[in-house]
């Protein structure tokens, strides 16, 4: 990939997280055109992407028309190389200058919708450091990695249909939970917490009864994105037992509304860490080019880093959870979404979720503000946003995924 | 609700399983007519819905108009109400028999189709002599139910995308299982499975942060389907702690053809269990009247009834799981399906996976054609069918889910 300097006439810094190099692609409104459109990221500003092509590329007009990514997902990795290097050659090129002018809009005044129809979304558990974490506190006394984990990613489906957009309010759910007497109550969740994770798109589709292989990972998944799957500790703790988790996480998942195609993250892959167990031949990933991911988050909560997360030490890369979730014939559909789980590295300071950062609560956080946190409080902002390296020394920006706790039984 | 007799001019017996007091809805084509369309059985004939309603209710037509019922599920309970009453009348008033003759079809002549479009997938695990079976073979020497067991109904989210019609060949999956002797190989399934369930079938959607109350089942909940929740028990055995079941099903759920609505069922509503545990008041249906069902089911394997489960001995009800399913706020979606998990009778001979009639594979199944089974083989077909008592000593049909093994990696 050759580097890129940011448009110059469009005065966006080189190190710019939403530079040229980076290009991601959401769905905007304005309150001067309150339709839902495709636009694409390029430093301050949106362009609106659908008008731009049809004038200047209308071969591909049909894959960004539209109130949703959708067309673009489904459209296939051809036609997402040939938008991305047109976008890159009308960002670069002064001559387009006059023809984009009018189709960029400040993101200032822009609201960012959920970019793309959820098909199926699954949560992986490809953190070795999270999983350890959790399994020490859920699974006291025992090892705390399960026998499996080693040898496949473990995954689970969760709830398509409460994948909401960054900046949705999250209702407080309510649910059941043993309390320390062992006594069973309803009530609002006392454990509510955060999973910083990256999520996969998935684009084009798979036929039912055929796996995709871990080499066909870029020709299927379309981009990344970041999640914060929300999760109810007390709830999960009492209803996971045997059939995973449930009402802990399918009260709401959002995601970032900036889809940072596969595309911008080759300078990011690095090489996953060494497996300890040998792996099957359909996850073994030694003999092709790895998909590990230099990605750095960073998690805010009220304004206050709490947590930077890194993604490079995931034991599990997304080429690997998705050639194990199809390994079974199960098919892909445009809109799939399917998530890391928690991405906590080897540091205290690394960990993506409240429980492990206030090891189950009895560890309080200390805010800079002077203020505690064991679980999430009403009225609590989280932010989770990151960068990762970009060709040249750029930086591509995944954005941001924001949401706040409202009281339980408020909406 | 009042007995009607099955419409004479159609010469539909009053027991059959489709007479006037089922009345489900599907979608069906024909060679004649290759476009999908909404159809409602009628004996051995089904009624081509949309030409009809356009003629005869036009402000109904909306509603079932397009290649699927979800125009129909969106409407509403009220919706609901009037188009079945008004096929009621139709079916039943002679004087109507020359406006529907011309759109009425031989139910040989047409290919049945999945019927809408499936949102989210939930299972449930709500027979307590299942999970009592399952437990005692996959958790040896503890207590077969959980702790949680009996306080709510335990479910987990599948996989939406590979929800297929009745009749869509089954590939035996393949995937990561461990050996007898400890060793982990991947391959085709040598447990495959099937799992006799009830579908219900999720109509108007709920606004997310509210919970839908036990009492607002009807309201929300369009009818109900047969599911055949297919199951690689060893797939599942290897991966389900500590996130539950994830390929070991996801490679294929069958549903039936035809949706039944609940409207229906009316006479088949039976008092549930005794519950042995205090319900928690959201979970509580001892002052609201039951939503226990009367629904006999038949599993044949090659055409050898193999069991008989029944759906009355269920501990926990679809009004319940829906509660449950809602409680922490999440919201539904026009399209959604919740199934009720293997429905096994106390009997030996009333058990709904061939994992509990042949007891992990210990007790082969002798089959009326002197083979025996402990799992299913290449070319085995499995057919579920079910029927419940209608009012006036009517049958209410819920029809057949229909599904054939194919070998590993053919499709």
């Amino acid at each position: 990939m050759t580097t890129v300097s940011a448009a110059p006439w469009l005065d966006v810094p080189a190190d710019h997280p939403f530079g040229v190099a980076t290009l991601p692609y959401g769905v905007f409104s304005t309150a001067a055109d309150p339709v839902a459109r495709v636009g694409v990221a390029i430093g301050e500003l949106i362009l609106d992407l659908a008008p731009v092509v049809r004038l200047l590329a209308p071969r591909l007009a049909p894959a960004v028309a539209g109130p949703s990514l959708d067309a673009l997902l489904a459209a296939g990795p051809r036609t997402w190389a040939e938008v991305r290097a047109a976008v890159t050659t009308w960002l670069t090129d002064p001559s387009f200058s006059d023809q984009l002018g009018a189709h960029l809009v400040p993101a200032r005044d822009a609201v960012l919708h959920l970019p793309f129809t959820v098909a199926d979304y699954v949560d992986f558990y490809a953190s070795e450091q999270h999983a350890t974490n959790l399994g020490r506190m859920f699974r006291p006394g025992q090892d705390p990695l399960t026998p499996n984990w080693k040898h496949l990613p473990i995954g689970y489906h969760g709830r398509a249909g409460t994948v909401v957009g960054s900046g949705t309010g999250v209702v407080r759910p309510s649910g059941q939970r043993r309390e320390p007497d062992g006594g069973i109550t309803f009530g609002p969740s006392r454990r509510l917490d955060i999973e910083a994770e990256l999520g996969f798109v998935v684009g084009a589709p798979s036929r039912l009864g055929r796996p995709v292989e871990l080499t066909r990972f870029a020709e299927h998944v379309f981009g990344v994105c970041l999640v914060n799957d929300w999760s109810a500790r007390d709830i999960q703790a009492w209803e996971y037992v045997p059939l995973g988790p449930f009402l802990g996480k399918s009260f709401a998942t959002s995601v970032s509304p900036w889809v940072v195609p596969l595309a911008a993250l080759d300078a990011a892959r690095v090489a996953p860490p060494e497996r300890t167990v040998p792996l099957l031949p359909y996850l073994d990933d030694s003999r092709t080019p790895p998909w590990g991911l230099d990605v750095r988050l960073e998690v805010r909560l009220n304004g206050h880093v709490v947590s930077r997360p890194v993604f490079d030490g995931m034991y599990w890369t997304g080429a690997q959870m998705l050639a194990h979730l199809t390994a079974n014939g199960a098919s892909l559909r445009t809109g799939d979404l399917y998530a890391s789980g928690t991405i906590s590295g080897a540091r205290p300071d690394q960990r993506g979720s409240l429980i492990e950062l206030s090891w189950g609560g009895a560890e309080p956080l200390r805010l800079a503000d002077g203020t505690t946190r064991t679980f999430l409080e009403d009225g609590d902002e989280v932010v989770i946003s990151a960068v990762a390296p970009g060709a040249g020394g750029t930086v591509i920006g995944l954005g941001e995924v924001r949401g706040r706790i409202l009281p339980a039984g408020r909406d």
